[in-house]
């Protein structure tokens, strides 16, 4: 690949697991992070008002998750046939759905419209999808899908710092086959020289 | 294949995108379709609470976005390379970004809470998403990726009911290349004529 970009805030965020899958597989990404500030002016030029957006020789992709994928095949962390490509994105889509939930908890500007999701959030959701998710880790042998390292645990390792800014807990307290998913992919020898080397955000 | 089953609800919804791929396909598709009653019973076996899900040949998936791509790479209307693919996963994404927002709104119990997103809904973001897709649909030439035929069209040619449903309106009426889309897929023989003989329902 000659020339391909990032672009997204200076944080982990939606964007943390494509620049995990790069710095894996020893890709150049120029790792664009713009500041809090131009944010209103860069919005106006995404294709749909958000980002991270990917370029690529000139080309231009939205969403993080499609853009994971992408990053996933150049690197060969996907499955090993249709059905495995099934069970990862079934995975991350599933992961995708819980933070979905989580920001519309930590986002919510009305103070009394937030309190009343706190208990549904903290009591039912968060607990029924780490009982869920480790079920899955543990079957297979701390991966999420497949039985083996795919995107799948780069999606778990890459987004995990932000979900628990957003709920200001370690959600993966007490789930020891989630955390082994996570530290399979943060005790890469690539990955955890990025780790090292990125700058340091909390979310 | 041998045995392949989706089940879902009777409606179109999230599963009528795999109806349309495999039925396009020739694929020889178990369309269950459960009984709204008996919803509550079914939804504790489900993987996380939610339908569809695919079963194939014993083993069983969730998530529909993940569950419509397997069904396209089956009847071959994935892209032809791995910028294609996530031309079509991004806007796929992106479609449903769209159907979650509208269902914020749809969905909502509170009368309180649905009346402020009222406003936004249909002043902005209907008009947003609709403008911009329509935008991509005209440089596509009728299609919504890699301006050619592919599960990116299926899906919104799958979804547009419900879209409709929740919303009260005719979300196309003004957006001809989009409207195109649509045609485009369900003008296709096979399609056609699964669309006369399913099972007819609303949304």
């Amino acid at each position: 690949m000659a020339f391909i970009k990032l672009t997204y805030f200076n944080c982990k965020g939606l964007g943390e697991v494509t620049r995990m899958l790069f710095m894996y597989g020893g890709v150049d990404l120029i790792d664009y992070r713009f500041k809090d500030e131009d944010w209103p002016k860069i919005k106006q030029n995404m294709p749909f008002g958000q980002t991270p957006i990917l370029t690529v020789d000139g080309k231009i992709a939205n969403q993080s998750v499609a853009i994971a994928r992408y990053a996933a095949k150049k690197v060969k962390l996907v499955g090993s046939n249709d059905w495995e490509d099934l069970e990862i994105d079934a995975i991350v889509d599933t992961i995708n759905d819980f933070r979905i939930k989580i920001q519309l908890y930590a986002y919510e500007q009305d103070a009394a419209i937030k309190e009343t999701r706190k208990d549904p959030l903290f009591q039912e959701i968060i607990p029924f999808y780490l009982r869920k998710l480790e079920e899955i880790a543990e079957q297979n042998g701390g991966h999420l899908a497949a039985a083996k390292l795919t995107w799948a645990d780069f999606f778990l390792a890459g987004i995990i710092d932000y979900l628990d800014h957003l709920v200001g807990m370690n959600l993966l307290e007490n789930s020891p086959n989630l955390q082994q998913v996570v530290q399979n992919v943060v005790s890469l020898p690539k990955v955890k020289t990025w780790i090292k080397v990125r700058p340091q955000t909390e979310a």
